[in-house]
């Protein structure tokens, strides 16, 4: 069994993509392992996941500047992360762009998940734009993060039908449930070594040539 | 049984598409019948098909603005449909954009297909920008017409996977394969009075309340 490789996850919120994360990787078979949780946000509900399930955490403050993160943060993330061994840095609802050193030291390294199939419905509340649209199908995007917003290459999506009836709440909860899955594989992808980068399209490794 | 809707076609090649359409409504309980077939292209395949199938089929010089149309060929254009009743005008693979006396006598019961799932990959070679971009899925869209391009109100999507070894010829065989599918099940559901637009958003009365 080759060495699991070093996560650390970046979220903001509730942490429900952290913890599908956290424990898809408490699989012994998994290849990677969450070692760290850095959150901008002292109130979230992501830092009670990690208490419980003993993952170390850090709370940073990224700065006023809403949506941004200061240069003083980016470099403390970063050293937070290289003092880990950190390896892959996963933002699962994480409210800011990052930039500076800790995107300097990651590039290539950091992946993003995003509530949408992506390149529709960029930015924020894509769930309530895809209603908008009217669009009769819509899922999620695990994807590598560039120096746009939800613009770097795709790793993984899941589809999810949008029903008539739905609201934001509901067709939100039915893509969050592919998130999680999706997340998941992505990581196991990444971390098993099987994904290698050709232009703007993510080859997978695939013995058995099924995709 | 109701009277069947009648239906133009507006195609520029081939025509698999048309002639999709022409063998759903050869059924008899299909509830609409294609009258018309008009293209700008005297060497359109879709011509050979009408002329199989029996469908009467008008060539329209649409002037030398290629993508565009003259006012003189969208009046002819309206005349042709509005002789045959036309109630629903069908672009198939129609390489002009329909404007003009054609466009506003049949505003809001004009529909086209575009090859992606729609608002991804708008405009000309929507398999190669999907496969450029690199996503996992991609598909069609059956949508209104509107002033934009590929701009209008959703009315059937259909998803098709995008494979890691995919060149723009295999993507785009997989997706017309679903096209002809999405393209016979729109129709239907508007010949039917089944659908009803509020917002972008196109509503599909539905009995079973499975949508």
């Amino acid at each position: 069994m080759p060495a699991k490789l070093n996560i650390a996850v970046l979220a903001s919120g509730r942490g429900s993509n952290f913890e599908a994360l956290a424990l898809a990787a408490t699989k012994d078979d998994y290849p990677a392992r969450i070692v760290l949780l850095i959150t901008d946000n002292p109130g979230a509900g992501a830092i009670r996941i990690a208490d419980r399930m003993g993952i170390d955490r850090k709370i940073v403050d990224c700065g006023p500047s809403r949506g941004s993160m200061s240069v003083e943060s980016s470099f403390k993330m970063k050293e937070y992360c290289t003092g880990k061994d950190v390896k892959l840095v996963c933002r699962a609802g994480f409210m800011r762009i990052v930039k500076g050193p800790l995107l300097d030291e990651f590039a290539g390294r950091m992946i993003n998940i995003h509530p949408a199939l992506l390149p529709s419905f960029k930015g924020l509340d894509a769930q309530k734009q895809a209603l908008d649209y009217g669009v009769k199908y819509s899922g999620c995007t695990v994807h590598f993060v560039d120096r746009g917003i939800d613009t770097g290459p795709v790793i993984v999506q899941r589809i999810v039908p949008v029903k008539q009836n739905d609201t934001e709440e509901k067709l939100s909860a039915r893509i969050l449930a592919e998130e999680h899955v999706a997340y998941a594989e992505a990581v196991r992808l990444y971390a098993a070594g099987r994904l290698s980068v050709d232009g703007r399209r993510v080859l997978v490794d695939d013995p058995q040539g099924d995709r």
